[in-house]
């Protein structure tokens, strides 16, 4: 397809959209969104945050010299708080003179030792540091590992928003659950469009990848331009909408790239990702054998091609759709509203009205493609649905891969689910999921076409940040141009030179119920502790005159050991410790933090040799 | 290799290995090693347990014909205490008439939940139950899923236990650290040999298998024939001794044969699993590639020929050869003195010599190929290894694949020995590892070669079961002829048909420092509770007359809230607890356990408001 093409294409994409959008402010109003697109094409007074087209703003400069010239123009820093070295939480701030721009804001997942810990956000220490300096937050898609961090820092900092519109979409759901919507201003921008955020001009170049309305930025600053691919993949055959704008890419690339930043999930992986489309076969063809079973098909509920794909199948095969879980639910709802999904009439239903048809009739779209515990799946799986029982008449297809870490939760709902008497597709040989991050050889191209002078390859675990380097270094690249960072990181990168500087205050901070930050490593040392080998809590009151025992000391213990088994040992513990109290006693020893330390490490000694275990020792003292 | 030439090789061996054995106990003494074997070569006392080449013991029934004969033969009974919906504690009896022979006794490692748990166990208390009716344990190879839990069994039965040499050894130096093997009767079977246990003959046949002196089993019952085949695979180039001894199942097959209990684990695989031999190459290449790189190779301890060839690789190129971490050290200690790996003179060096040598002289053989927190290669990746340092100087290959569930802790180790700077090859593309499980090709050649009436997968969870069950269908079998079942499952089979009967006790025991069968749901939920939400303890001293509070209420919280910070939370808390007790007190309620319930219940209310989180809320209450 001609660029002209693709141009009327956007702008008709654009004038569709904007029928559901009658009152877009043509002002950067708080509370509301405001398309900075729109503004575009209409010349308003927000042009001054908009380059349309302005290809020739800076020279292009000959980066392949190594001869050191007079520096004229500035560095660029870029500071990661997020996304190295770990999968999720991507945040990166890309600087130049007295000006930030930040993208993405993300979220991740806790690992399996942080107990109790809801989610795991960026510190963002930094960038309250720096609020000043900071012109807005660019996103590149509207995964929870690139927005899912965004309220709490808006909690912090107010800092305009750009986006396309099913992120800003996704983003003000978000916001509205923290209440924090109408504080926040929200600018709508379309891939091909490029704003200007103090001395940047950030350009959005649409890309592939399993959410509608992905993009990478090619930021052109006074030091020189950064690409940022943001996750994506190379689909010639997308299902909607363009493939990823290969010539936006190209011309950058030929007019010079200072750096590139390039994710790296699926760096490991050679060759290419198939297509989107792919999918589409295996799920006619399972539609189609499916026959007289319901059908039941979890999925990412973000990944809206898929589903609108299960739906074309659900309309080809005389299928009602009916959706389940919240998520799915919610992103489907902002989907449809917003264009990117197209539900033929009558098709869909509710979930409370599949008993109104025969199994034959149904497609259940849910939730739980990654065995999360209370997932809609799951709680199929276990009995424990409000609503879907689930059995010998259901034909379930997972259509994705569990994330590393996964593997086993999601292997339990399918034993589960099989033991019910389900037909149960979850193997890769059906080809009911493709990835949305590009494999090695897209890799490659966007390398090819980009041409930077150097590299930084993000999103990712150290293995894949190393084999992501390994294939530039493969591409000809100098080792030195390549930077491996990790959290903290800051570089400053110029036409002569990329130089690590001092890192800046970053990490994990944990978010459990309400609380952000107030669960650190010594509350989950304890609950570590805890929940491995329980505790044993010995209480005491003593005479506030003379420290002999006037009450107990009783033993309490939980997670430890089933105590009617045990009655013997917590006998024996309550022995020590009293014989400990009363020999502190007699020898007018009345410092409390002694007394404690003397009972915890006596009785752990007893507990040890009879049960080679280490509970935590809790006594607490109190005077009468 | 004709049948000759393989009973040839196999006497060879026997006498190679009696070599080293030249006490070999000619009775079934008690605290030593018996050899079977040996008994039925001499023709000693002990032949009337052997049965060798007796091949008429039997006539040939005519399972395939389904009209209902007068049943002359007896039932022969399957009672599974282990093995079936899970990955682990293999454990299966078979029962004929009074007479029960245990195959395997496994142990399994805990699931994520299973907090504080060191290992799983069966529940032994059918075999107990049925203590005079056992005849014997056989053993088809020495992994700790089919071994592991022999010394907590034979703590509570004393039962003679059969095996081939090497498992008998690893059994041994099992139950020395148990203090269980002077008690124990442990007697040597070779493959290709035939016990007689009551009314059963027990033929040992060879298969392959990622560990040397794995066996099948052709139980020769009054009812008929039952085929267990263990874990195999069909190696047509093993590294050392013979290929699976196909021959010896299309005979039994051919002789015909009531039920198939066939293994699962790669059931969901289509083709062959490839031969250990391609390890070699990949070795080979890698080794030529490391150059002035020390070489380290983390793989399975058991996996004896694997070592074989990295020693093999060893000296090709010139290397010595240090093995770290302790199971890798015993394992091979066994291996060596038995004569399952052949050590080339002066290769051998201790961990403590390693600073002797040059990098490129020396090849480390560890633990840890499945990230395992306390295993030598974690500690190395972690800097936490007393003798061995890592880093841009070393070639670190992990030779196995993560098993489902140590994903993420493999990964954790791979990427944290990337950020010391190692070279390190972890993917599979690079063929440094072969499953040890027989993939669909390879169970369908053992299907069509048994030929059984009845077919049981085994060793798997339901997934594999199923597919396992779907393959044997495939291959024309009857699904009423095949069972699939469940942890305590027991099915009556003979030639008129299989039938499930009721279940017996089974399931898992969980054994916890020096404690087995001690934790259970409650310890379980509770350490749950405590890691996931961290506990509050209030403590309180009340008036003996009168209920008032004398002294508190103080609180106590661990893991719940990093505590300077939330002051005013747990002032609160004691606030509340304060005014409920004296409420109380006011009210004459001095039942403590309505008064308890009141604290937990309020308390938990406004923790919940003010954090979203739900701490176990534990209230102690003394009397002065």
């Amino acid at each position: 397809m001609s660029t002209e093409n693709k141009k009327e294409n956007y702008k008709l994409k654009q004038n569709r959209y904007s029928k559901g959008k009658s009152n877009n402010s043509k002002q950067f109003t708080k509370g509301s969104y405001s398309s900075v697109r729109a503004a575009a094409f209409k010349s308003t007074d927000n042009s001054e945050n908009i380059q349309k087209d302005k290809k020739s703003y800076r020279k292009k400069p000959n980066y392949r010299g190594n001869i050191k010239k007079n520096i004229q123009k500035p560095s660029v820093k870029i500071a990661f708080l997020g996304g190295l070295n770990e999968i999720g939480k991507n945040i990166t701030l890309i600087e130049c003179e007295n000006d930030i721009v930040i993208i993405d804001c993300g979220m991740a997942f806790p690992d399996g030792d942080m107990l109790g810990v809801d989610l795991v956000i960026p510190d963002f220490s930094y960038v309250e540091q720096n609020y000043e300096r900071i012109k807005g937050i660019i996103l590149t898609h509207g995964h929870e590992d690139h927005i899912g961090g965004l309220p709490f820092l808006l909690s912090k900092v107010n800092v305009p928003i750009y986006g396309t519109p099913l992120t800003l979409g996704l983003v003000g759901n978000k916001l509205r659950e923290h209440s924090l919507f109408n504080k926040t201003q929200l600018n709508e921008v379309h891939s091909g469009d490029t704003i200007k955020l103090g001395c940047m001009s950030i350009q959005f170049i649409h890309v592939n990848h399993s959410i509608p309305d992905a993009v990478a930025f090619a930021i052109h600053t006074p030091a020189g331009t950064v690409v940022h691919t943001g996750d994506f993949k190379i689909d010639c055959t997308p299902i909607r909408g363009e493939m990823i704008d290969l010539s936006s890419f190209a011309k950058i690339g030929d007019e010079g790239v200072l750096a590139l930043l390039a994710e790296s999930t699926n760096a490991e992986r050679p060759g290419y990702t198939p297509t989107e489309r792919k999918v589409s076969d295996s799920l006619d063809n399972l539609f189609r054998s499916a026959e007289h079973y319901r059908i039941i098909i979890a999925t990412f509920a973000s990944n809206v091609n898929r589903v609108q794909q299960i739906i074309n199948c659900a309309e080809k095969y005389g299928r009602k759709v009916a959706f389940s879980g919240r998520s799915m639910v919610n992103y489907m709802e902002v989907a449809k509203k917003l264009g990117y999904l197209t539900i033929p009439e009558n098709i869909l239903i509710d979930l409370d009205m599949l008993d109104k048809y025969m199994p034959e009739q149904i497609v259940l779209v849910t939730t739980g493609s990654q065995g999360e515990p209370m997932s809609a799946l799951s709680r199929m799986a276990y009995s424990d649905h409000r609503k879907v029982m689930v059995g010998e008449g259901d034909f379930i297809i997972i259509s994705a891969n569990p994330i590393p870490g996964n593997e086993k939760t999601v292997g339990n709902v399918v034993d589960e689910l099989l033991k019910r008497g389900c037909k149960v597709v979850y193997e890769s040989m059906y080809d009911v999921h493709v990835s949305g991050h590009a494999c090695q050889e897209e890799l490659k191209i966007i390398h090819r076409l980009v041409k930077p002078k150097y590299f930084i390859p993000v999103h990712g675990e150290q293995k894949h940040l190393r084999k992501h380097a390994d294939l530039a270094e493969y591409l000809g690249m100098e080792r030195k141009n390549i930077f491996i960072g990790d959290v903290g990181s800051v570089v400053e990168i110029n036409e002569n030179y990329i130089k690590e500087l001092a890192p800046v205050q970053a990490g994990k901070v944990f978010v459990d119920g309400l609380g952000v930050g107030d669960v650190g490593s010594i509350v989950l040392r304890d609950r570590k502790h805890l929940g491995q080998d329980g505790l044993i809590i010995i209480v005491a009151s003593l005479d506030v005159y003379d420290g002999h025992v006037i009450s107990g000391p009783d033993i309490v213990s939980r997670g430890f050991v089933y105590v009617r088994e045990s009655e013997g040992l917590l006998e024996d513990v309550k022995k020590l410790a009293l014989s400990i109290l009363e020999e502190c006693a007699e020898n007018n020893v009345h410092e409390w933090g002694l007394i404690k330390n003397r009972i915890k490490d006596d009785v752990s000694k007893l507990i040890s040799q009879r049960t080679r275990r280490t509970p935590m020792i809790l006594p607490i003292l109190q005077e009468v």
